[in-house]
């Protein structure tokens, strides 16, 4: 199957909704976003009622939508999906989004429908996402078969593959509140047919996808995830959470979409085989992503910590070092140049404790510098009193911490750099948008020490398969 | 010596401040911190240049200063610190702060005039808490001996014991954002003297104290510590954040307080062995410190999971049984129940997957008084779509999911709740204030799980050891 094969399911000609409906839910919502995100004209809705809704013609059925039209999202009740199916195969429809529920995930009877429904599909010829999904995102063209929020639909280098409806969805909602913004999102739900490989190679074609996040219950196949993985790591990151850990945990994601999560120890093992980046937990997840979208791959795994509280340095490197990054002393010329500046009282090494002497921007450049440093973890933390009381003398966050941004763009570009800011909120949020998209800025030394330990393990898995 | 040896500490009836100045830093903020607070008839500085500064006068010695006086706070230049405590002796005063830095973690130099300060303070019969710290806290009274922002002045049942200076003092700037408010903070520096036990035994006495959080490099004494924190996690949870873990985290503390952190298996055999709860990192610290000053005691580790994701069901699953939790099936009277009110789609079991089905407020109880649950994580995750749908239709947030805090007090009060909200940071936060100070909300399905293992660890140890 060529991988073009896909196209429809993000750059749709005309979409038929098949139960398009006036009470509240699916059938309500997504009609209203397509028209108002500009898809009025190409969106077909149907219901056996007729009439209209949202101002726009309900077709009675399938077979009266006018062409083109090569995508259909069905939406009506689990029991009639297979009708829907043969009217839409009828149609000349190849692409079938069905985000209807209740199948295999709620026992046998649904079990057995959704046979019939696989069944259905493959005689008609009909490539299927779901059942039990809330399909497509694509923020490029601003179409999506699911209702999603305004601010979510913002253009970005990430892509999502997640096994979850709700899962991806949730994701979209919150992310660009943390800097990350997306390109594709693709909910898999039961996966009858389209799986995680297809979208995984998908999106290895896919210009506009920089990173992609998969959120995992178990593999459809397991050979072919190998093997998909080991393919598209080469060219991109692929950060995956995956559930079903444990046998409760299983047992969870049995009920949920239905699928049968394998032995996690052979999941670890072909993760790290293939160099797909595993993250321990949502936030893992997301803090993995926002290092891979904004920071380049280290060279090697010498973290150089610089930090205004000798505590928080503490944490991040027991952190680095426990998973797979060096914590080592400075090259001579960096102690030099650092002493050349530093007060009496300070203690020149890895992590460089610079206490209070605020001169955060001198310091960074010497330890970014440093030949004998592949990546550096730089941590504020700054009693809020102490900033207050510069602020009243007349002086700027730029004049202590330097123009972030702009002083990025200085620093060796083939090394990664990542802040931490522990402290009151409003001097997160000032130091975060000091920092743009150049740097991501974390609130725990341990979660930026973790997140730079997964770039370097992708770049090293990267490094020796080439 | 007995423990209200401690009092003047946290209660002072007098303060000098030798070392105040008029040039920025701590000889500068700290008098008008206290004066702002109500301490300034209290308080009397000491330079040898006389004069005034913020409209208080300056003593030219500290043995001019007028009773009542029995507490120095010190914020000399290191070299001077023994002459210091020479006139600090001789005007009878018994309890110092020692803040100044530019000792053991600075080297061998400063490592000798420790040890010369230490010794001085030992012939005076002095208790010296530092040097290298910013002293203690208490929110109750308004004493101060560092500067801090207005909000981390509001208190609260938590005690926070930091080996670090920064850390207790970046701490106050944020954990009041995170709903925990403080009663006593004490930061020890290189602890010539008072050390982490003194502190845990007058804290364990301290009747505004519920719960104590510690931030250690290493002990002070390790036999001591053992016995202290045996008998102290009798009456109140203590949890640690230890850093050190890894022979270059340990390096990386010995050039910060000075202090040898030992070896980490034996810490954690302490921690385990006493009842001391070990938080893995600074997030789980907090989250801790969270879920003891809120709930009660699980009776068992049989954790109830109601969540509207599946998805997110299945990543708390996990975590809670890696953490020794169980997630065993409901009561059969409970499945019932459920059965009554759910959607047919719905499939009735442990996690409890609720889908779209926005009767919550409905379930929660059901869950909560199941005899087979010990306690309960409500994971919330709906699309901030459906969310604003729902209001444009006139309906309140109240509606779907109760009125959480007054529902809580009617829910069984022996068993732990915990809601987790993922999504659009303004629905997380309207979510946070329906819940109050009843119910800790949490980001993520992982750190509320942890919590909750946490709060079952010490509860198990407790009811083991009594």
């Amino acid at each position: 199957m060529p991988i073009d094969d896909f196209n429809p399911y993000f750059n749709p000609k005309g979409i038929v909704i098949a139960g398009a409906r006036r009470s509240m839910g699916f059938g309500y919502d997504i009609p209203v976003f397509l028209k108002e995100h500009g898809w009025g004209d190409r969106t077909y809705l149907v219901n056996p009622s007729g009439g209209e809704l949202h101002g726009m013609k309900l077709y009675k059925r399938i077979a009266d939508v006018p062409d083109p039209v090569d995508l259909a999202i069905v939406i009506v009740p689990a029991n009639v999906v297979p009708a829907a199916l043969s009217e839409i195969g009828a149609r000349g429809i190849r692409h079938v989004i069905i985000e209807s529920a209740g199948f295999a995930e709620t026992g046998e009877t649904g079990a057995a429908l959704q046979e019939k429904v696989k069944a259905t599909a493959e005689r008609l010829g009909l490539r299927v996402i779901g059942p039990n999904c809330v399909g497509v995102v694509n923020t490029g063209n601003r179409f999506a078969s699911t209702n999603l929020i305004e601010e979510a639909m913002t253009p970005g280098p990430v892509s999502i593959i997640a096994q979850s409806g709700v899962f991806g969805n949730i994701l979209m909602d919150f992310l660009h509140q943390r800097g990350l913004f997306i390109s594709k999102a693709i909910t898999l739900g039961n996966r009858i047919d389209v799986n995680e490989c297809d979208m995984l190679d998908y999106l290895d074609n896919d210009p506009a996808t920089e990173v992609i996040m998969i959120y995992l219950e178990g593999a459809a196949d397991g050979q072919r995830l190998w093997e998909t993985l080991k393919r598209v790591t080469k060219r991109k990151p692929v950060i995956i959470l995956k559930s079903g850990k444990t046998p409760e945990g299983k047992q969870a994601t049995a009920s949920h979409t239905g699928s049968l999560s394998g032995e996690d120890g052979i999941y670890h093992a072909v993760f790290a085989q293939t160099g797909a980046v595993r993250a321990e937990s949502l936030e893992h997840l997301i803090d993995l992503a926002k290092i891979f979208t904004t920071q380049p791959l280290p060279k090697g795994n010498r973290l150089g910590i610089m930090t205004s509280s000798g505590s928080m340095g503490a944490l991040a490197t027991d952190i680095a070092v426990s998973n797979g990054l060096t914590v080592q002393p400075l090259s001579l010329s960096t102690v030099k140049q650092v002493r050349g500046i530093a007060p009496d009282w300070m203690n020149v090494k890895n992590p460089l404790d610079t206490g209070p002497s605020m001169i955060f921007n001198q310091f960074l450049p010497m330890i970014m510098n440093d030949p004998s440093v592949d990546m550096v973890l730089a941590i504020i933390a700054v009693p809020y009193s102490a900033i207050k009381t510069i602020k009243q003398l007349g002086m700027k966050m730029e004049d202590l911490f330097g123009d972030l941004e702009s002083m990025r763009a200085k620093l060796p570009q083939d090394k990664p750099l990542v802040l931490t800011v522990v402290g009151h909120g409003d001097f997160v949020n000032e130091i975060s948008s000091m920092a743009g998209h150049a740097i991501p800025v974390f609130t725990a030394p341990e979660a930026a020490a973790k997140a730079l330990a997964g770039l370097w393990r992708y770049a090293a898995q990267i490094s020796r398969s080439s």
